[in-house]
């Protein structure tokens, strides 16, 4: 057998989603997990227990792996570099990847390849804050740490210099960027294999709550479909000239004049993209892995009309087996999609998909049963 | 967390797929495989590696299942009962289980309730064969082991009374059946929950090669409705009155004179339902999961108008994953299912799905996928 072994370094949900997609193609999946008790550690077959941060724990075990590829953005670009001086292929690379670890990088690279962002620039203490401010329409100015942060972690809304202090407590650099007046989150994702295929996803709306994605609609309603093509020439062309392989999602915000600006970049199977597990023909995780191991990409074109998902989130509510009941008793065509974590408040534990022809209905279930699971409806 | 444990028994690929369907549940899914290099003990995090006829064996592994369900239909009747006596849930239990063990027992209880089956009686020796084909047409005559037989292997065509002695050799009881004068083959698979739920895939056609399933497609194309809907109808009344809990596959002749009979059962995800997992709103899998922890069933419809699976069987080929840049960049739809198996001559060792609106394509595809991953298509 000639079937390559897939190293996936992270044990959380999405690395247990491509070990789901993965299981069809016969191929091999090794994972490095913190801990045994993980997301993807319940359920894959080949798992070491390690920390990524230890250079040593990688390269043993990268060895016998055939690629690398990631459930974060978290590894050292260094350690990545050593890997790939090892002879591994870390897909996407560690040139690549540094755009998604980097915000400020990212937003330098994005400047020069042309691609449109909100106006932006590191900052180095409150004053400058207020100068930055001052460049352009005034407060409220948004602050980033460029490294770290994720679903409104490292994010900060600031409407003067007086509450700018935190941002720079803890001494990385800090990224300021202008509040985008815009009437609707967008993602755009792409999938792109060494060999230079790319694949595009239709362009979805993503609806955040409390700065975490909630809900996802495929694809986006209403866009203009210009506008939709250029949302997906953009994310190809940034896939092309950073050189990603695997899934790209970018995050964009399209503004009340008509723009669409970058706000994020992911280098791997992303939030936005879930909804393909069911709605698209090849599923964001089945191209991811094709895509590390160049394999011709898959059809990303939906099967249906609409697809919604919705996140289930962490509530006042542990059981959410015994909801299972009534949710898959309400909808026979729910998709339940569950990580296998413990709830905690707020935290993400798994995600619906539904799909149909009539929007408000599919909307309506989803929410409904995610609204069940996390305990926040109970009728 | 109180989400469930599921025990499998037995770790072929009906154990690896019916995993990849459990993951989207969170559930935890327990293994116990002859080697850990089985098609699911290769995927699975949790796996017990020992002998299922040891009772011990399965005592001690299904301590800690909250159910116990089964990838074949091997484990001895009594060891069940064992189980069950332990107050593990065994589903299907070794009540209904026996139907799909026996081929005489099956064939006893379809006569009492009334289902339309070749004929047939247990033979003692040669010349009891040659009695049943005066009471009928003459030969050939169809020789079956009520115990142990899949795939063609345990069942005999014979053309006199002097072929009839292999069949009794083994010591087990032989069934004889006459030769039924079918049209095509056709199976209807339905999954029940204990408290009763029950769904019914559309029928499909089955189309064997040397005995071993090669196509199916769905739905049976051309069937009338009348025809399909008495077949669905007879697999829920089977499924009902044997009390089976899970997915049960009955296949049926379809006769010249426009009759169906009942040809085999198997009580588990079976290849005639493999088509599900791509083509079905609810995967068989997913409704066999769902059905042994008696949660609501899944929407068994087919979400397109046609669906074809082929089989992938060992050829002289044995790298197969180098056939996957042919078959991937050729139909960028196609659904490739490996089962991690060596490849070894006429040995299952995947399945191939497409589906879309032109039958004809949709089975070109298929074939072409199928005989270029074995090898019998170079081009």
């Amino acid at each position: 057998m000639t079937f390559p072994v897939v190293g996936m370094v992270g044990g959380g949900q999405l690395a247990r989603m491509t070990h789901e997609a993965g299981i069809p193609l016969g191929i091999r999946f090794k994972l490095l997990s913190d801990t045994p008790q993980d997301s993807a550690a319940q359920v894959v077959g080949d798992v070491v227990v390690g920390d990524y941060r230890d250079l040593d724990t990688l390269r043993a075990f990268a060895r016998g792996c055939d690629v690398i590829t990631f459930d974060h953005e978290h590894v050292p670009t260094e350690h990545l570099r050593a890997l790939e001086a090892d002879g591994i292929p870390v897909r996407p690379g560690p040139e690549a990847l540094v755009h998604a670890q980097d915000k400020g990088v990212m937003r330098a690279r994005l400047d020069a390849i042309g691609v449109p962002c909100p106006r932006h620039r590191i900052v180095t203490d409150p004053a400058d804050v207020a100068a930055f401010a001052a460049e352009g329409d005034g407060f409220p100015v948004v602050l980033k740490t460029v490294r770290g942060g994720y679903d409104g972690k490292g994010v900060w809304v600031v409407d003067s210099a007086e509450e700018a202090a935190e941002p720079f407590r803890a001494g990385v650099p800090v990224l300021a960027e202008e509040k985008v007046d815009f009437v609707r989150e967008l993602a755009a994702n792409v999938v792109r294999s060494p060999h230079g295929q790319a694949v595009a996803y239709p362009v979805v709306e993503s609806q955040q709550v409390n700065g975490v994605c909630d809900t996802v609609i495929a694809p986006a309603p209403g866009l203009d479909a210009d506008l939709a093509l250029r949302a997906e020439e953009m994310a190809l062309n940034i896939a092309k000239e950073l050189g990603v392989v695997g899934h790209l999602a970018v995050e964009l915000f399209q503004t009340r004049d008509g723009r669409i600006l970058v706000n994020e970049l992911a280098m791997r199977p992303h939030n936005s993209g879930h909804w393909t597990m069911d709605g698209a023909i090849t599923s964001q995780f089945a191209n991811h892995v094709r895509a590390v191991l160049d394999l011709p990409l898959g059809d990303p074109r939906p099967r249906a009309p609409w697809t919604v998902m919705v996140n289930v989130l962490g509530g006042d509510y542990p059981d959410m087996y015994s909801a299972y009941l009534h949710c898959m008793a309400r909808d026979p065509q729910l998709k339940i999609h569950m990580y296998g974590k413990d709830v905690k408040p707020g935290r993400k534990v798994g995600h619906v998909n539904t799909y149909g022809d009539d929007l408000d209905d599919v909307l309506e279930r989803a929410r409904h049963a995610a609204g069940y699971l996390r305990g926040t409806i109970t009728e």
